[in-house]
C-alpha cells in the first residue's frame, strides 16, 4: 500500500517536471523567436500554451486526490503542497514567454541597425528558470540559494536595460513605438527570473522546512 | 473534536480575510498616491508591505499545520488549499501596489497639464478585487463568474492607455520618461485585475469543485 503511495506521488512529481520541461521549452523558443525576429516561431509559443494549462490543471487534480484520499505523512503533504504551489509559478512563466512572442509579433520582421539588446537578460532569466528546475529535481538547497542571490543581478540588468531604452527613445521619436514593446519584454524575463526565485525558495521549504520567502523583509 | 477543527478553519479563514483587507488598503492607497501625487503615502505602502508578506507565511503554516495533524473531509481540504492557492494572488497583488508606489516617487510630484488617465483603469481593478473578496466570503459563484467576465474589459482598457501612452510620447520626447512610468502603472493595475479573476475563479472552484480556470483555453 505504501510502496503504491510512493508510486503515485512519482507519478505527480514526474507531471510536474514535464510541465517544467515544456515551459523551458517556451521559454527557449521565445528568446529564439525574440532574437530572429522569427514570427512563425513566435506563433507556435502561443499556440503551444493550451497544453501547459492542461497539464497544470491534471497536477492539481491528483495532488488534491492523493491529499483527500491517502493520509499522507508530513514529508509527503510538503511534498504535495509544494508542487501545487509550483505549478502556478510555472503557468505564469509560460505566460510570460506568451507575452515575449506576442510583443515579437508586434514588433514584425524589421531589425533596426541598432538598439538596446535584451538578449544577455533574456539568457540570465532562462538560465535561472533552468538552474531552478535542476535544484527542484536534486533537491540541492545550495544551488537554489544560489539562484536566488542572482535574482539581483538580473533585477539589475532590467534596470539597465530600461535606461538605456529611455535614452534610444528620447534620441528619436520614431523609436517609441519598438522601444516600448522591447523595454516590455526586458521586464517579461525579470520576471520570468522572479518565478524562477520563487521555485527555488519552495525548493529550500521543501527540502529543510525552512520559509526563506519574505526573508529580506 | 469536530467542533474545535471548525474553530481552526475560521481562524485559517478570518487570516485570510484579514490579509485581504491589507492588501485592499494598500491598492486603495496606491491609487490615492497616484493621483495626490503623494510620495509620504506611497512610502506608507512600500513600508507596510512587510507586515502582509508575514501574514502570508503565517497563514500558510497554518494551512500546512491543518492538513498534517487533522484528517480534513474533501471539503475542508478544498478550503484549505483554496487558501493557500489565494494568499500568493494577494501577496502578489500587494507587491504590484508596491510597484505602483515606486513609481509613483520616481514621477514625483510634478503634475503635467495634460497626459492620459490611469484613473479609470485603476478603479476598476480596484473594484475587482473588492468585488473578488466579497465573492470569496459570500461563497457567491454568480458574482465570482461576472468579475471573472470584467476582466476583459480592463484588458481593453489597459490597451487603450497604452496607446494614448504611446502618441503622448511620441508628440512631445520630454514626455517619455514620464510617460513610460506611467504605462507601468497602467500595466500593474491590468495585473491587479488578474490576481482578483485568479482569485473569483478559485471561488468557483472551492463552491462547484469544478475548474474553470483556463476554460477558454
Amino acid at each position: 500500500m505504501h510502496r503504491h503511495f510512493d508510486d503515485e506521488i512519482q507519478q505527480l512529481v514526474d507531471l510536474l517536471l514535464r510541465m517544467g520541461a515544456m515551459v523551458e521549452d517556451s521559454v527557449n523558443s521565445a528568446i529564439v523567436a525574440l532574437e530572429e525576429r522569427d514570427v512563425k516561431l513566435a506563433e507556435k509559443v502561443i499556440e503551444g500554451d493550451t497544453a501547459i494549462d492542461h497539464l497544470e490543471l491534471e497536477i492539481d487534480q491528483l495532488a488534491l486526490l492523493l491529499m483527500a484520499t491517502k493520509q499522507p505523512t508530513a514529508s509527503d503533504l510538503r511534498l504535495i503542497t509544494t508542487v501545487m504551489k509550483v505549478t502556478p509559478e510555472l503557468e505564469r512563466i509560460a505566460d510570460l514567454a506568451q507575452d515575449v512572442c506576442e510583443r515579437v509579433l508586434e514588433i514584425g520582421a524589421d531589425r533596426p541597425l541598432r538598439s538596446p539588446d535584451v538578449m544577455p537578460l533574456a539568457r540570465a532569466a532562462q538560465r535561472m528558470l533552468r538552474d531552478a528546475l535542476d535544484a527542484f529535481v536534486r533537491r540541492d538547497v545550495v544551488l537554489a540559494q544560489t539562484i536566488i542571490a542572482r535574482d539581483n543581478e538580473v533585477d539589475g540588468m532590467t534596470e539597465q536595460s530600461f535606461r538605456e531604452h529611455l535614452t534610444y527613445m528620447m534620441e528619436d521619436p520614431r523609436n517609441i513605438s519598438r522601444a516600448i514593446r522591447r523595454t516590455f519584454i526586458g521586464k517579461y524575463f525579470e520576471r520570468i527570473a522572479d518565478g524562477a526565485t520563487n521555485i527555488c525558495e519552495l525548493v529550500v521549504w521543501l527540502v529543510e522546512g525552512k520559509v526563506i520567502k519574505h526573508a529580506g523583509a
